[in-house]
């Protein structure tokens, strides 16, 4: 019966081909039906790659990730190779196509953030689990179900979960899926492929810039893909034309040299959680402005066109705020997507003496915060980061850059340490009514089910700046997952529903 | 040649402890003298207590304590006993003496503060290391050294570190040390003494109050001296009479339900450790006065006779900032003994997110602050931690007290968890003008090395209203050891100089 039901099935799908192929209905509809008759070998084949795993300093998994990735490409007819670089590989592959008028090179990591396998909700990191629905918050519920057999369908919101399983290895995955579904409908490439696939992103991509430098010629493109980060809240495909930058910053307060029994010195001896609060405070107001001086001095002020496709995003702050159970927002912006077209000072974390049962009824001896500062076009990293430091001085604060010694603790009234802030990268932003990127959002519109959401900066950081500086090419992002994806987090996951839409907008994006 | 020189000490101590019981030199100088010649037995005798471990929790060893302090008690010639409580036993001992018009009783705890033995500089908590000096902070130096023979010298400034070397074991051996050299010189008690000695102090001395309350006949008394906290920091002997009530309150803000993106949602999505940085700072301004409404309203004015005393205590407050390295004090009030006889509100640990290597680009879902508050005379416990609960809830916060549920978390635009608050006790105070004070006092100035300071509270927290309210006795406390003993924390330590001193204190005291 069953193999009966999956011939016929087959016989439907090649059908249809021919009609879409033929043109006779949106290329969107065609790719759907493949994906429908392929779905259980799309995620066998997902699920192999996802249970490798891929933290960048596990070198020799990231080696196994680049060639198994590397046979991947290579049964799509595409030349590839595990290039070298002074760190992980870069799987690299193009397929070039005749008479084309244009190289589209798509950009994808293949590495996962590290993993804290005992905060999984009871599946492993590496070893791809499907939930018959999104994991509920502190449970361990829907729990896993068997991977459905060849031919049965799979439900939209049933989700894998497995480190990478959004970031950044689904648009691997989707890419190369709708290169099979373009493949059998016999939908001829318009344009030259390249694909570079970076093994260190999650690790700062050190080793992929001086790469980069080198192969400059191989990496030449009429357009950069990045295929990374969460498509828009709406689920629909979104483009983004720039992405935040970032930098950071570790803050060290100081009392006494060790904590002090609170009854013996307290109203008297420094507070170092007391001064760190009132630092704190003074750098943002309640509702999230940052109170620096100079902060937004150098922001680069949206074109027409881009605060326009800012205000047409329609807004899901509502349902944001529903996902993760709060009710007010930071109102310094009229709406999020606003937000975060301005620098973010975010304080990351606080630590101090103990709390809890590791607390004593002592004064702590320090008192520690770290931030993030996201940018946006017009800032300097390093500039930035130099404001919040005169800030800190600002306050009465001596800034020192290591732990302060004996004589400057006798010298100076308020000591602050300072480190971090002289790394990180610009934000970059590629002007949305370049041809090129008319010329995608026009495919992307005519191909796609769903018209595509535009963003002119995604609010994550991701490194384009030194993309553009090297390759000097319009770049465009391409986000397919589900924004509740858990990255960088335990129970890490991607819905189903969001996978096959990708396959459906690389299938588009390949049409260029 | 050892041998010879230690008879010949012996022999001199002989002849000087004939003359001090004959009343021609001071009492103290006879008590030094003997400690001149027993300092080996002293320590060894301490060392062996020492090295049995006291945690509150540790039942087993406990027990071992109190069955090991009941042999050094009984071989004083005092009548000893353990007694059972509902919790860890108590030591009780007594000696009638014929014609006594008083009686007098001795409390200390024999319990000490949990440990973290990796905390420590190169030495275990429970075996106790002689070291040459203070230990120097961030360092092991000065190594251990080993316990000199019998009969040599052991320098002042020589420190043990044990748990307990100065909280609480060392007043039980320097009082069972005074009580030898009193026997030697045949100077006999006027006073009926008695000894409780409490097996969990430091675990809030819960089962000790029943104790005492089914006890009362035994426990009878003229005056109770509460032998525990640290001496002044000019190493005087510190008798105190009254100390700090306290209570503790533990409050967590709450962002989203978990950590976010802060690239994707900086800006917008509530910070929960600024909404804490801000909450924190309109409690306490940078001075360290408390903002919170009524927090100085019940605090009982001292009385001329205390508020003299106060102000005639010299100042160490330089001392203190070089000892513990840092330039600045809070300023609200003049001095840090007038600091300590107001309510102090104090952070004791801060965390959110994570710092260092644990720091990840994200909103912290939730930021949790500990405080304890330490109390004087006319504070009621659960008034003063409601008066910070009503502050909280003055600056927007729904107040809850266990984790906040979806519902909550949709209705309230500001949350805070608080819990603790309801435990704690009150403040207390004995007149230092009761007749039986001034004799106390008078005593000690007469026989003691060094008139005693006094202090009308003691900053830290006694429960000493309980005892107050159990015996209806005047209660003074006697303090012995250094004031930077590390009490509470890794690597606690007595001052030799501050233990020999300590047998001369209680010597005088016996001669009430």
């Amino acid at each position: 019966m069953k193999r009966n039901g999956l011939a016929a099935l087959f016989l439907s799908v090649f059908a249809a081909s021919g009609l879409w192929a033929g043109g006779e209905e949106p290329l969107w509809r065609g790719v759907r039906d493949y994906r429908l008759a392929h779905e259980s070998e799309i995620l066998r084949e997902f699920t192999e790659l996802l249970a490798v795993p891929n933290v960048a300093s596990d070198r020799e998994n990231i080696r196994k990730n680049a060639e198994l990735l590397r046979r991947m490409i290579e049964r799509r007819g595409l030349e590839a190779r595990v290039m070298e670089t002074e760190g992980n590989p870069v799987v690299f592959a193009e397929k070039r196509v005749s008479g084309a008028e244009r190289t589209l090179l798509f950009y994808v990591h293949y590495d996962g953030q590290p993993v804290e396998p005992e905060k999984w909700a009871g599946t492993k990191p590496f070893e791809p689990a499907l939930r018959p629905g999104k994991l509920q918050a502190g449970t361990r519920e829907p729990a896993p179900i068997p991977f459905p057999a060849a031919g049965a369908r799979h439900e939209d919101d049933w989700r894998i979960y497995a480190r990478s399983a959004s970031d950044d290895k689904a648009p691997i995955v989707c890419f190369l899926a709708a290169l099979d579904a373009l493949r059998q409908s016999g939908l001829g490439l318009k344009s030259n492929i390249k694909v570079i696939l970076d093994g260190e992103e999650e690790a700062g991509s050190t080793s992929l810039f001086p790469f980069i430098e080198k192969n400059r010629g191989l990496l030449r493109c009429d357009v950069l893909f990045m295929c990374d980060g969460p498509a828009y809240y709406s689920g629909d495909p979104t483009l983004f034309f720039g992405a935040r930058g970032i930098t950071s910053l570790e803050v060290t307060v100081y009392g006494p040299d060790t904590s002090l029994h609170s009854g013996h010195y307290g109203n008297w001896a420094p507070n170092s959680a007391l001064m760190l609060a009132h630092l704190l405070a003074s750098m943002r107001d309640p509702n999230g402005r940052v109170k620096v001086s100079g902060f937004y001095d150098t922001v680069a002020p949206l074109t027409e066109s881009e605060l326009r496709a800012v205000r047409s995003i329609p807004s899901f702050e509502d349902e944001v705020k529903r996902t993760y159970a709060f009710r007010r927002h930071e109102d310094a912006w009229p709406s999020l997507m606003e937000a975060i077209q301005f620098p973010a000072l975010n304080i990351n974390g606080l630590e101090s003496g103990g709390v809890g049962r590791k607390a004593t009824t002592s004064i702590p001896a320090s008192a520690t915060a770290h931030f993030d500062i996201r940018l946006v076009k017009g800032n300097d990293p390093r500039d930035m980061a130099a404001k919040v430091v005169n800030h800190i001085r600002s306050q009465g604060y001596h800034v020192v850059e290591v732990e302060p010694d004996a004589e400057t603790r006798a010298r100076f009234p308020m000591i602050a340490k300072v480190t971090g802030g002289g790394g990180g990268y610009a934000a970059s932003r590629t002007a949305m009514d370049l041809p090129v990127c008319r010329m995608v959002i026009e495919t992307l519109k005519r191909h796609g089910s769903r018209p595509p959401v535009l963003l002119p900066t995604l609010g994550g950081s991701l490194p384009i700046v030194h993309f553009q500086d090297l390759l000097e090419t319009p770049i465009i992002g391409v986000s397919v997952v589900n924004h509740d994806n858990n990255q960088h987090q335990q129970d890490e996951n991607i819905r189903l529903g969001h996978l096959w839409l990708g396959i459906e907008t690389f299938a588009a994006l390949l049409m260029i």
